[in-house]
């Protein structure tokens, strides 16, 4: 094979794979009365560290969402019970490992998860059999294997040992839970309303590329907010609905997927409830954690070495922008293209065309949006294509960032999304991940 | 940058880069009464082929699919349009070039889509303006470009000159339309019924690695049989369900495929229609070339080093067999991992879970299917994993050849379809396309 064949997207690759540490949290504010730690349980290979802890001083307000596949994996179907029996209430204590999924494992899965929960209650509350659970599971990693329940078990004892809410225990929690991401994802706040300070505090792992890629999404918020069940449940649903899901088609989910917010009230103050004055103020401080968090993950995302805004406007319908949006991001043809850092919009104009939303091609216009926020570059106005400027396609192209600007022209509902590129490095993580 | 990064997968890269050239058609048995040529236009760099002319002695009863797409190439909308103008009859040219699709190209584009109608209609039939269109056009390549008329009609001119009906035209004509194909895709066919014999061939350019990657689909078959033209448009919709149809979700297509059917009764002998003896024998015929055909463009997907047959059986409903089908065929996950010769199987079960099939997850089984016809090796049996040996599943994805047999449990509907691998190969070539 020539070295030739590779000469120029290597040259890409070398020369503009983006420094990515600047994305990880130097420091950070996070929520009273929860203690985190991650530790190696040995599932993963030398030593890596691959289980968090997630404990609260007080009982929580919980809810989670969970993946829509089909095969939904044991700890799925076990923390999901968990919320269903505790009606999302009492929940204390959240644990997680990586390495191996516990998907497609059968019932035995599906014991080795309520074996944790019952492992955690009783090592960290004192609980013995017989009460309601107050512990949420999640798994990422290979499907099709058992846990090695021995080494899970003396994960958790080592967990709750090291427990503390340092920077650096919120970080080794996000390292924990890390299978093929780069760098661990943490995100946190504290804001005011009427005087009340609340902090809250989120962790996610990467979804590979992202669809249709579907390595695991997995997340969680904690707040010292008191937050009344239902509106804990509200908030992870929207909060969720303008991140998770905007880097995702609805229901192309893997089969661990999962996002839990906890609320244990160590602020104090008035419990906040749908109606409370601070509750919209709390339910924009989730979402905007979890687009950073989202953010995050695409900017991981496996092998990308640009992060793409895509928004679309002018749709008929909600669902029609974002089904635009999850066509453009799930494009390989259209990913490769912004890794080659080609201008090639045909592409885009191919993925809406074919995305299955009412399209009118007369009224459609796509535009790419310099990351520095000078004049955009008109591609399509009004379906005429423009006499495109290819050097300043090529310069925007070029950034570690930049975004696209679909107006489809037909309505007044619109949507923003992220995704990246598709490069070689994604195809060796992918075709290399179980070695 | 590590070379050791690398290692693996360029190991495969270089050791099973299967020999293609086998699937070239040595000889053929061509259709009466059809003059073919390929030549070179100028509008791809280095006098590559890229303009085809197929010419019939005799008007043929013809019909068409064009994509779904919601943006039209030209070609399409006019080549649409001729086909109604004329319910199908009297057609007796095609014009198929390569290197820019006339696709977003407004309302100039479509004029010289009608511009190529005329030339040809005028050049080989001496026909004026005014009478109906005797000629349909196929573009493929670059988007949002106008065509260089000039050259394309002293390519047409060219063309005309040299038309034959060997083999090697029928290899030129073939080759001519090709984009990022490496091989050109000739089938042909003598078969008879009653006493009658018939000939038919058929060729076609790849999808790039076919959905969702969309590079344009062209294809056409050309019989000497006589076929009323009902007949003709009904074949051709069954054909190109069980082929073209098989390798690509429906819908998800590019500007531009089209895949025509041209019979122009030179064979003698009655008219077959639809309740004609014949009619079966050249349907299957016709779904044969055509199978023949998809799958030679499965082998040809871009930077493909596997061909998978994927059967999904014990569907609930067709459109979930398919739906099941597709899914697993354009999940990145699972064709890097075909790439990888990795047997994760887990990947495959993620993409059933989510593809919006009806999954019950317990009735759902999984086997790799080797090439040789050896024992299946069973992967997921009734939803329970099975304890797989790894080394006779590397050994079947080791070959260029396999298939995965997937039953759902669910009823009794099934589907084949045909699928290949996810390689660095097909980044290049798509981050490259333009330069």
């Amino acid at each position: 094979m020539s070295g030739l064949m590779f000469r120029f997207p290597f040259r890409r690759f070398v020369a503009t794979m983006p420094d990515k540490t600047k994305y990880i949290a130097k420091s950070g504010t996070y929520p009273k009365g929860f203690l985190i730690n991650g530790v190696s349980s040995g599932v993963k290979a030398k030593g890596a560290l691959d289980l968090t802890m997630l404990v609260s001083e007080k009982p929580c307000n919980a809810a989670a969402v969970f993946t829509k596949n089909a095969f939904q994996a044991a700890p799925v179907r076990v923390s999901r019970e968990t919320l269903q029996q505790t009606k999302g209430q009492g929940i204390q204590c959240l644990v997680v490992n990586s390495g191996c999924a516990n998907a497609v494992t059968g019932s035995g899965g599906v014991q080795d998860a309520r074996l944790i929960t019952a492992l955690a209650d009783k090592a960290v509350l004192g609980r013995g059999d017989g009460g309601l659970p107050s512990t949420l599971v999640m798994s990422t990693g290979v499907i099709g294997q058992r846990l090695k329940m021995d080494k899970i078990s003396s994960g958790v004892m080592k967990a709750i040992e090291g427990l503390g809410s340092s920077h650096e225990h919120w970080m080794r929690g996000a390292k924990a839970i890390c299978t093929t991401d780069t760098f661990p994802k943490v995100v946190s706040q504290e804001f005011s309303v009427n005087g009340q300070t609340y902090r809250i505090a989120g962790l996610a792992k990467g979804a590979g590329m992202i669809n249709p890629n579907l390595a695991t999404l997995l997340g969680f918020f904690a707040t010292d907010a008191p937050v009344a069940v239902e509106a804990v449940q509200q908030i992870l649903r929207e909060a969720v609905d303008k991140s998770f899901n905007a880097i995702s088609i609805d229901g192309d989910t893997s089969t661990n997927d999962t996002i839990a917010f906890l609320a244990n009230g160590a602020s104090g103050g008035p419990e906040i409830d749908v109606s409370s004055p601070a509750y919209e103020e709390l339910k924009q401080s989730v979402t905007g954690i979890a687009q950073k968090l989202s953010q995050l993950v695409v900017r991981d995302g496996e092998g990308a070495t640009k992060f793409v805004t895509i928004r679309v406007r002018g749709a008929a319908t909600e669902a029609d922008a974002k089904l635009v949006a999850a066509t453009i991001s799930n494009s390989a043809l259209v990913k490769t293209a912004f890794f080659g850092e080609d201008a090639n919009w045909g592409r885009i104009l191919c993925a809406i065309g074919y995305s299955g939303a009412i399209v009118n091609p007369k009224a459609t216009s796509v535009s790419f949006v310099p990351a520095d926020q000078t004049e955009s570059l008109r591609l399509l106005v009004l379906g005429e294509p423009q006499n495109v400027d290819e050097e300043r396609a090529s310069e925007i192209l070029s950034h570690d960032e930049f975004g696209l600007d679909v107006d489809l022209g037909s309505g007044n509902h619109e949507t923003v999304s992220w995704t990246c590129d598709f490069s070689y490095e994604y195809v060796r993580i992918n075709a290399d991940y179980r070695s």
